[in-house]
């Protein structure tokens, strides 16, 4: 299994703007497998270029015929009169190796791959793909799928897809670009979209990504000047290494990347894995990831589009803020606009009523509004003085936003509460949108030619707007990451660590563990002081209480060798087999309060660091909060808070305080397992973690390297 | 304030049939207040008749005018020729009592009045809305609104109603009947189950409900023959004891009752009290009410009539499964299957995988599938053998609904992966239902039109799936209420209790509380076995603690004496003012659990009974299950279920196991609390309630009743 740290860099040769002339605008394509019979789909994509206006030269093949559509076919790539930049293979997959071959003879420096057949099968299909995308890079081609259906450039009218939805007789051109792991919703996206009058650029199925990942696509659209907002429809994600840094570059070229991805549920996740052939990884750690590299993630399908003018038009305008955002509400329809300021409530975005001051120089203008959250203005205002309205919360400095819900008349009358937001969306600064309660397409289409964000569900309205403030309230990290850490000599490079070993390389990183010493039954001197806790160390036993591995409260060296004896004696009972390095003695340590820390390798985005709560409450209640790994110290206070159980020593109900401070720094040093070198980190956990009124400590360690030495 | 318990059936003068004709089917309307001017909206009534084809008589009131749209106009209720059934008032709201009179005289049985300027402007209004309502009844005169849009009844063309939504040409009678507390909302629902080809029966805006409610109204659906599904769209319930038995005839005559219930985040609910001047409730306990019986509450606002056809077809029809239900999904687009499985997951809803005998016999049938949760057939099978595999799959028993996910074909190519989903749908049975990936208007319609529940939005489709299994699995009651309880005599019958009587209440209704006597400092013989706990039993002292008013661990007499001193000493500084009962002594109890038992009124729903996990977890975890009390025995089993802190005692990890019978008697027992007759109790708690391995045993009791001794 390939980890995502390990991800190599695809060979040099093909890359960047020259990768992305040749998957857009390529100047000459071949399409494999072209069929002249019109009602298969492998002659779609001949029939989408000519209709959306591809300039290039198209080369079909076809072993059966000579001349298809119109056009002259050849029996194979091998045999065209001259070179391609970039072929659409949708032969049967077993022959995919064999173009692969000529198209590179013929100089293509892309192959797409419709054809299956591959990861999506299981092992043998996996083998096969890993052959392809290996020869792939030893002839310099990049390899876009296998059981991708296809990449277009609507601009361009290169449309190297066999998708349906590309049938439609006008593709609406813009700056919407998509990148998709399902070949399907790719075109459920685009045919939406269009419907709403949205207007795309370029759009990719990335299949099985042997080759070409989503984050290397999100890098092109980023040098891409057709592309202003990314959205991705995501089952899993491979190449974390190389989204991680893209999704930076995209926000800080002020390019937004939304994101639905599937795996909110276990039912969904197992999916993806099945579906994809992907690794089990934690959709808590790909939130934080996402999070963390300033992707904005979606909860509801059509947000994903919905939410791209918004995101476009506002997501760079806005501040990160300290406090709950704060959105002007102004309706014609109260139950309608409850509708989103209900589910803007589950996200903490706060519907606020103007002040005083802002209802007077309302009512100086002409207008009477009350003080409420939400401004009803139904029958109570004339367009213009909607208009009016709507343009000093504009400008006003009481609200964050301003959202327009509208009534009935967005159906037949959209002069009375359309018209006015469309004028009044001149006004430049914090962001305006509109939800509009009954169907009113015509409506939303003025909206959107507009300029104006605007929803069709109040559910979308509400994810879309909690989405582009969540994003800004995460500024992207600016401090240096820390330093790589020496593994320390001495200790193991692989395989499980005995607890002994576990907590010397913890005590390596900073963070603070109980004083140990380790002994043997035939040597207790320790200088330990009393009372302690002695437990069975051994590398082998990994649940020492349920051999009885642990006395707890030994008093004294006399205590200390009965308490031995025992240890001894259940251990070689419990676990014969198991190797023993000694006895640990540990001093018994105080606490306020008793959480976990661990870090995990997730296998989809890398190393992650978890605050959880301690004992039993983790198991009945979920209270855990996980970053990327390393954190800074910002980020581990965020963690703490967002650990509900943390409240207790945080000045809860008048109960002593805990060391905020210790903590965070005991999170910031065990982050930095993230940059350990020399070793492989599967795993590691402190748990219990002691909070005490001052300092923290860990008392139980746990470390588990990968199992071969070279792995690393 | 009024409570729910004491909602006044309206005057018997018309209800029921008589009121149903009255307000859907009057054979002479008034317009009170129509306009002339075909730009104003109170000009709309007469348009929407006219065009929606109602053959009733219709008298326009209007003093500047002799005539109205060709019509004769009367510059009064009063000046007209002959008796009305139903009139629509559009006047001012201060008119509108004098209107009301002449209405009565002209023999009108309902009043629906669109003006404002009543309870939804606060206290003044509310008074000028009591005595309409209050002189409407003396009157016999049943009052719809104020505040309401009006009323449609699409079948005979009765429009009395300004909502601009029915500007539209065509009206499609079907059999789906709305009832909204947002006028305007009604109107968006009709337009966007229009735009989807439904059919209505009934529409009606409630308005402020001065009089006719929702339950009401939903009691007329029920014996409306062109009802057969009812939506709601509410903001508060203001009528439950009518409410709860309506929806129980609705389930129990098979019409689904669908309800969007705004309220769900803090924000929400804090808004719909200021916008309709309703008491604040706890959206737990709307949902726990609505759920006992027997409505569907849905998430998403287009779910409450994407899920109608689906409610109506099915709702009847689902058994009440005793695991999670089983879905089995055909899709042409796999990632857009799994946005609805995805979703589904986190309802507990599971997608499942044929068995390996169902994928034996389709290959016998030349059709070959894969063991996967989701059944991919794109390009993999023809129309014919879709439609087989789906009707098949209605007649195996290994799923309990066959849900058909549409990719990119859906579009363009309906032949494909939609047609065979129609004609499958001939097999009766178990659900099926269909997702459309992609943009794809026709075919909703299709699929609308042959009677296939259709869905826009992955998640909608998942909610409403949830929904309809959710409903089943929660049957109505069958068992007999409990008795009702006399209150004991000897009890205070109103205000607070103090301990000493809070605890002998509870004991009467029989939950079990640690034994105890109430002595007096100058008297402290008692017979409760030590230890004991001492304390201050005062009605005037809720936290007894603060005050140093408990001693815990008091072994003897001589302990006690000195740990009652101290309590009279703390009690004398701490709260000089309270007047003591004495001094409660109580028996030390162990426990295996610490749950807290609570009882409420809600001012919405009535009586609830809580159970929540005890201490700090309560107030870090959210870990509470409620339901409307009195609770059966299945009942209170279920509310331990859904509490995650008694896993503690059910077998956890090999912790000893609680008492979860005696539990169960225990919550049985107190939600009897519903039932006592001759007090009215505000709130009830029994918190600390101790779990043992046998029996519980309540240790600190609360309970208030209300404060004057008339209000039962």
């Amino acid at each position: 299994m390939t980890r995502v740290d390990e991800h190599v860099a695809p060979d040099a040769t093909v890359t960047g703007s020259a990768l992305a002339r040749a998957l857009f605008t390529p100047a000459a394509v071949a399409l494999v497998g072209a069929s002249a019979d019109e009602s298969k789909n492998t002659a779609r994509p001949l029939r989408f270029m000519r209709k959306h206006g591809y300039s290039g030269r198209i080369f079909p093949i076809n072993a059966g015929r000579t001349e298809v559509m119109g056009l002259r076919a050849y029996p194979s790539v091998a045999a065209l009169p001259e070179a391609i930049d970039h072929a659409f293979v949708m032969v049967p997959g077993r022959h995919v190796p064999e173009v692969l071959e000529q198209c590179a003879a013929r100089g293509a420096s892309v192959v797409t791959v419709f054809s299956d057949g591959f990861a999506e099968l299981g092992e043998a299909g996996m083998a096969a793909q890993q052959a392809l995308a290996l020869r792939a890079k030893e002839l310099g081609v990049r390899l876009l799928g296998p059981n991708s259906i296809g990449v277009v450039d609507v601009h361009s009218g290169a449309i190297l897809s066999v998708n349906a939805v590309l049938e439609t007789d006008t593709l609406h051109a813009g700056g919407i670009s998509v990148i998709s792991q399902s070949g399907s919703m790719l075109g459920a996206l685009l045919s939406r979209g269009a419907a709403r009058g949205l207007g795309f650029a370029k759009l990719v199925s990335v299949g099985n990504e042997a080759d070409i990942g989503v984050g290397e696509l999100v890098d092109l659209m980023v040098d891409d000047s057709a592309t202003e907002v990314i959205l991705l429809f995501l089952e899993t994600i491979r190449d974390a290494a190389v989204l991680g840094p893209a999704l930076r570059r995209a926000r800080a070229a002020g390019k937004p990347v939304l994101v639905y991805k599937l795996g909110r549920s276990a039912q969904g996740e197992a999916l993806a894995q099945s579906h994809t052939g992907a690794l089990a990884g934690n959709d808590a750690a790909v939130d934080a990831f996402l999070r963390k590299h300033g992707a904005m993630r979606v909860e509801m399908l059509e947000t994903l589009f919905e939410a791209a003018p918004l995101a476009r038009r506002y997501a760079t305008a806005i501040p990160a803020l300290d406090r709950n955002p704060r959105i002007a509400v102004v309706t014609t329809t109260g139950g309608g606009a409850a509708t989103v300021v209900d589910r803007l409530g589950l996200a903490d975005v706060e519907a606020v009523a103007p002040p005083t001051a802002f209802i007077e120089h309302m009512a100086a203008r002409g207008l009477k509004i009350r003080q409420t959250p939400i401004l009803d203005l139904t029958l109570a205002a004339s367009p213009a003085q909607y208009r009016d309205l709507v343009e000093q919360m504009l400008q006003s400095d009481w609200c964050d936003a301003v959202l327009c819900v509208a009534g009935s008349s967005a159906q037949f009358h959209p002069a009375y509460a359309v018209r006015p937001i469309v004028e009044a969306s001149a006004v430049q600064g914090k962001p305006l949108l509109a939800f509009l309660a009954p169907e009113a397409g015509q409506s939303l289409t003025l909206l959107q030619e507009a300029g104006v964000p605007a929803f069709r569900t109040p559910e979308s309205c509400a994810d879309a707007l909690a989405c582009l403030f969540r994003a800004a309230r995460t500024p992207l990290a600016t401090g240096t990451p820390p330093e790589p850490v020496i593994w320390p000599a001495g200790l193991p490079t692989h395989g499980d660590l005995s607890e002994f070993e576990a907590a010397a390389a913890f005590g390596e990183l900073g963070v603070p563990i109980a004083p140990m010493a380790l002994v043997q039954p035939n040597a207790l001197q320790h200088a330990v002081p009393y009372p302690v806790v002695a437990k069975i160390c051994s590398r082998d036993i990994l649940h020492k209480t349920e051999i009885g591995g642990v006395e707890v409260g030994v008093r004294d060296n006399e205590e200390l060798a009965r308490a031995v004896a025992r240890l001894v004696d259940n251990a070689g009972r419990g676990a014969p087999a198991a190797r023993l390095d000694g006895i640990l003695v540990q001093r018994m340590e105080h606490r306020l309060l008793e959480l976990m820390l661990g870090y995990r390798h997730d296998p989809l985005v890398g190393p992650m660091v978890m605050l959880s709560a301690g004992g039993i409450t983790a198991e009945l209640h979920r209270d855990v909060s996980l970053r990327p790994a390393p954190v800074s110290l910002e980020e581990a206070r965020d963690m703490i808070g967002e650990v509900r159980s943390t409240r207790l020593i945080r000045g809860f109900r008048g109960l002593p305080r805990g060391d905020v401070d210790a903590l965070a720094r005991a999170i910031v040093d065990f982050s930095r397992l993230a940059v350990v070198q020399g070793v492989r980190i599967d795993e590691a956990e402190i748990n219990p973690l002691f909070v005490r009124a001052e300092g923290v400590v860990g008392v139980d360690c746990v470390l588990r390297l990968s199992a071969t030495p070279d792995a690393a």
